[in-house]
């Protein structure tokens, strides 16, 4: 029985994230179901996207990620499923999975019209429970593919600009695209774009190398790593980097190359 | 081997759930155990016993519902246990499970007072842990209702008054009754009450009809619909109405039908 | 299959910790993970090594604790697995055991070196993910203990200096080691070290004797009790302890024996 990934931006104080494993649990009794997060901010779709990204190399590729984040509930944006090498997702059509699309590609996608396969009563604001969630539950206990509803053309699905980081002279211009817990930021410089050491600007302040983890500078001290979403991320020992340089998601970020006869 | 279900208002940032998780776990090894929410405001029975009545729908009826929002803990109020046509409920005597038996009433109910099946060990603070998760652990396991205590007459159990919509010459005040993650007031008038469009009014601002879900009107503007648990909602579409109207639990809002000629 | 409990500082906003469940779920499909916090001060190893230690007498001896709370992630400090009487813990080196050695001491150490028992791809920055997550489902799957790593002293663990109440004349000075969900302030006074009545003094207000539960007060009087953990408690009925005295991790108190001419 596959497992069942849940990422929405639900949080945990309303009973939302339980009624969804609710009905999981009543349709799929085996299936084990693991919250990745709940906490994307709210209708934020690409922070939604990029959180996904970020989590399911964790997990086998017959895992089932059901992600919401879905400010146009109940409009004539689709719900749907999509299978891809490392994967089966389902939510709804927003760009929602556009960064495992641009990495893993779709093998196939279908519109989740199949009445049969939703609760008996849909609200138009929770699909999550009333289509999702079955859905997810319904392809755990192995239920066809195409029962679910009518294929779409994977080249269909909704894609987003995600954030890129862009050439400025020798160097990037690099972006905070979220802040974790411990107020580190992580931008979206991915490890393979960089062939070479670097030296990071944010705020006035220079970090001359990128190091390999917080622990290799003193406390107190700012430090940039590729984290271990494979991102450049900024931190500061013991400390913020959120805190300490004021920084949100869109904050930019200047990186040169250490050596300025090569491009990064 | 019924789930067993967790409300409590400990939050999550203690170990308390953990807690009382590990005792399921040792007595119930196979249950599997789904959180509804740990975030009911500290010791505000009335908010759990409408978060409680939310949720329950999305389970089946032989789901074990353990909820603890115990402000008399340790105090004469009975720990119990109560079977209604829609589930059995585990946890204090004081009113939590008001919303449960008016709906569904109760057709047995114990006061869990055989030691043997409670912790060796019990703290007068802790009963979450020490005498309620025992004993939704034990009736998951089949422990026969009638060994965990004392029966009790099912009309002797603690109700209190929850919020009602009050009528109000051709209409209805109603009250906020939560407000969920994304600012949304949840209100006391449930669907099956109102029989006709309505006009909302809510600090100066009216909303001139009952939509649908938020996606129909434009980004920024107030909607009201009925939500996901059948309660109608005031929501401001990508934003917060608890924000933009200032609103907290027991905020009141002005109905009149659509048809003056009509009384909801 | 034992049970696997997780404890960190990672908090729930990131998929840090659903990626440990990931690889936890991949390597031992059949264990059961239970959460304990995950909201651990960030790297305060003292209230982790506190909040661990006050959590796992819920759980089987045979049960295996995963803590990471790690400011030292790839430096030279150790990971490591630890076998006591009550309980399997698995985490860094840096204290984080301290209190579970202090009482139950360890019979077994390994250093967590074998790298066939990793993940492919180590990061500098979460071992929790690729170091400690697969040494502990790989115990629960039965793996023999020497084949994750070099055996090491179970003395050469580091031990911190956790708070300990302080002598003081006839009486005691207690600290505050943390503040819950309520308000309530735990103390470092153990039930087992008192064994008189006694008299508690915080900022001005004194609490003449030891209760038994909250209840036993009116409701906003100030009340001490020996807690759900064994420890004494400042508590305030139906309000938050840590407001009315603004008191945080740290904070003092005077304790003086009931009769004066005995010692606690």
């Amino acid at each position: 029985m596959p497992t069942i990934t849940l990422l929405t931006d639900f949080g945990l104080t309303d009973t939302y994230v339980g009624q969804m494993k609710g009905v999981i649990h009543t349709l799929a009794p085996d299936a084990t179901v693991i919250d990745l997060t709940h906490d994307v901010p709210p209708q934020q779709i690409i922070a939604g996207a990029v959180m996904l990204d970020a989590a399911v190399d964790a997990f086998d590729a017959d895992t089932i990620h059901l992600a919401v984040v879905d400010p146009g509930v109940g409009t004539p944006r689709r719900p749907i499923a999509l299978r891809t090498s490392h994967g089966t997702y389902v939510g709804p059509d927003n760009g929602l999975f556009t960064a495992i699309l641009d990495r893993h590609g779709a093998t196939h996608a279908v519109a989740l019209t199949n009445r049969h396969y939703h609760r008996d009563l849909i609200t138009a604001t929770f699909h999550g429970r009333d289509i999702f969630a079955p859905a997810a539950a319904h392809l755990a206990r192995g239920v066809a593919w195409p029962d679910l509803g009518e294929p779409i053309d994977p080249a269909s699905l909704v894609r987003l600009h995600l954030p890129q980081p862009q050439p400025h002279g020798h160097g990037l211009t690099l972006h905070v695209v979220w802040i974790d817990h411990f107020g580190n930021l992580i931008t979206d410089l991915k490890r393979d774009a960089l062939d070479t050491d670097a030296r990071i600007t944010l705020r006035n302040t220079t970090i001359p190398t990128i190091a390999r983890t917080f622990g290799d500078v003193p406390p107190g001290e700012p430090v940039a790593y590729f984290g271990s979403t494979g991102r450049l991320e900024i931190a500061v020992r013991n400390g913020s980097a959120a805190a300490r340089f004021t920084a949100t998601p869109g904050t930019t970020i200047d990186l040169q190359p250490a050596d300025p006869t090569s491009t990064p």
